[in-house]
């Protein structure tokens, strides 16, 4: 068998575990390529932990197994970039910064298939990255940037080729969904919740992104740009985190037949797409409402074929490096060029605001009459269909009622609210989440 | 670009479907694939039913549009396996009759790729029309046959290529699924709701193959090839039913936080695979035990990427028709042989009778002292633990009562079962279920 070979950029969690799974099922992966499956060399500063981590031989290891300064890894890099025997180069480094951007850009430049699981580094970064990868006549593979085991994006670039993906949706973070789903079974609060995360090793001691949508958004962002063809910023895409989420909140859902979930949404609505990651609450007719702690799911409607659901490990070394390895093996069978999206139509991309979506409202006002009167009346003036009115909780002085409406647009929510605040009978902030069905 | 042509034999539900999205996104397909996608020709006996029924232009269908005699038929397909240009028969024909097994044979021996959704004839007479592909160098496209939507074949073939699957299991019949579904929402008994199915479209006037198991055991059958490599009869695989569940079953299952549901289970146990298509409790923490109605779920447990699960449509004109056309476009694009085993090691096959399961024995005996210990000391001198006795319903004469065990096997429990008989205690066969957690 002609020999594939492999190199790989950063051995840390999912580095590491591309090596193992590759030292492990070597004779199985050779089979199935039809290739001897090489790997070849590893560049990784930290060379002497991962040898120990993952029990890797040191052979493998540019440098013989020392421990490398960042200019003898540039180096080898180098090295790497102009050898002419390797075939594709794993990006495992990580991060949005220039070296690795760049270091993605000449693995495409050198000719050489490039497999990441950088799903910030694609997310903001990207554009210059997949250019290169065209015009090198190179594949990208990212499976295990959105949603670590998924194969979503196999899924949809092989298996929904016969078909058109009207709406992507999904709980793509798992620490958010291990946080909110401690919340909703030991009701807890947001702050206690984060903490217990932290401690049983689902949310890092820098949690931001994970709980304010950030991640979240960066695999949103891919996930577009693959099924609408669409480049997306962090800024157009308005995200949203789970952090202001209370147990009354909490409740209200379980109230009205759902549950809080950090969902990624986007949707095709004649040449535009829609798309946010907020937090929403999920009927519990949706699939979505089951899927707890660090699991991750997501949900695809297909014009021909209908509702789809995958559902699986968001992360883990093993669960994302099997993803790479399949990236590996798909380029090998099919030397494909992995980054072309599905869709070629110019689409335009806008955040929820003018989309209709059915909302739930939650006021919190003082507690006298007249006041449920005046609240509804606003929202009837701007058009908005009223669905239900849940009016039976009242804290301390004050009066908590939801509104369910029918579908309607953000815009028209917030210039009812605009209204009632002029009243001076709101006692915070309205807190404003969509509905999922 | 150049043109990649099409025909397809026998345009009823499945076959017009394909005809109408190769119609309708035609230019997106051909974007996606980079060839000129081209519907050449259609044979079907009933063609003015067809063209009625899915819209499509009578030019495509040989013999203008006119129905055709077999003998007609006969000679049209004969010129398509002649036809240089053509590059891909669909067979959607259905049935394991003589002809249309000879008709797939004779796609693959004419030089052409065959894409089949019909799992009967690869379940029980594959063998043949894979050694044909394989000799020919040609691919099998059977994507649509396991499972409508939901794309487990290209999944286990493509995304699960870095791994190694150690089970598969799910719910691959649509219509038991929405038996079961009333049967357990509406507290009917099995006739009752099987007639209600009929009724509604989801079962058909004979529901023979749907009910006994034998339509999940083709679709088990065809996985247990893909992800094992290994051909196994129908006799081999000992299938069941779910004809002999009552609502009395239904309503224990639910008491140990679980629900009936037909599951087709495969497992890699060493040198062995064990697999059945048995009525199961699935326990609630399961994502099958929340799948209802017509919809199909497949679940595999892999070695490095873990639990997955797939949701989707399991049946349906364009939703089984989109699969195809998927198979249409993964071939056009890699020109792939996919008939391909994942797993070349050579494993045996054994029916799940000596695999360890926990199982649910419920027993229906006189109404009398000292029964219950007869029967428990019986199941305990077969070496099998208890896990719980639920021993809390009488019905007018007699006494229910069901044993949740331990892993043991089916030998054990039937060894038990022949020593508790001879006490002439039973008032009917003991049922056993296997219990999916």
């Amino acid at each position: 068998m002609n020999p594939f070979k492999i190199a790989i950029i950063g051995c840390g969690t999912v580095g590491g575990g591309v090596a193992k799974i590759i030292k492990e099922i070597n004779s199985t992966l050779s089979d199935r390529a039809g290739k001897l499956i090489v790997l070849d060399k590893i560049v990784e500063l930290n060379a002497t932990v991962a040898i120990e981590r993952f029990g890797i031989d040191k052979k493998h290891f540019c440098g013989g197994g020392e421990d490398l300064s960042a200019e003898e890894a540039a180096n080898y890099i180098k090295d790497i970039l102009n050898d002419p025997e390797i075939s594709i180069v794993v990006e495992t480094v990580g991060g949005t910064s220039d070296f690795v951007h760049d270091l993605c850009v000449g693995i495409c430049k050198s000719g050489k298939h490039l497999v990441s699981a950088n799903k910030a580094l694609l997310a903001e970064r990207g554009k210059e990255i997949f250019k290169a990868a065209e015009e090198n006549n190179v594949s990208i593979g990212f499976e295990a940037a959105v949603c670590g085991a998924i194969p979503i994006i196999k899924t949809i670039k092989e298996s929904f080729s016969g078909d058109e993906i009207t709406s992507v949706s999904g709980i793509l973070n798992g620490t958010s969904n291990y946080i909110l789903s401690r919340m909703l079974d030991e009701k807890l609060d947001f702050d206690v919740a984060l903490k217990l995360a932290q401690e049983a090793g689902y949310a890092e001691a820098d949690p931001t992104l994970d709980i304010n949508g950030g991640d979240a958004a960066h695999k949103l962002i891919i996930l577009m740009k693959l099924v609408f063809g669409i480049d997306v910023s962090m800024e157009e895409l308005k995200f949203q985190g789970i952090q202001n989420i209370s147990a009354t909140d909490m409740a209200y859902a379980q109230e009205i037949d759902s549950k809080f979930k950090l969902i990624c949404y986007a949707k095709a609505d004649g040449s535009s797409v829609y798309g946010t990651v907020a937090p929403m609450m999920v009927k519990n007719e949706n699939f979505l409402s089951d899927v707890n702690g660090a699991t991750n799911a997501v949900r695809t409607i297909n014009r021909y074929s209908g509702k789809h659901i995958l559902i699986g490990a968001g992360a883990g070394s093993s669960e994302t490096a099997s993803s790479i390895v399949a990236d590996i093996m798909f380029i090998a069978r099919y030397n494909d060029r992995m980054n072309n999206a599905l869709l070629n139509k110019k689409l335009e991309f806008k955040d929820l605001s003018q989309f209709t979506f059915p909302y739930v409202i939650t006021f919190e006002t003082e507690d006298k009459p007249g006041i449920t009167g005046l609240v509804t009346t606003e929202i009837g003036k701007q058009d908005v269909n009223i669905f239900t009115v849940t009016h039976n909780r009242h804290v301390s002085e004050s009066a908590l009622f939801s509104i369910e409406t029918q579908p309607c647009t953000l815009e028209q929510i917030n210039a009812a609210i605009e209204r009632i605040k002029t009243q001076n009978i709101l006692k915070a902030e309205p807190k404003v989440f969509p509905i999922l069905y």
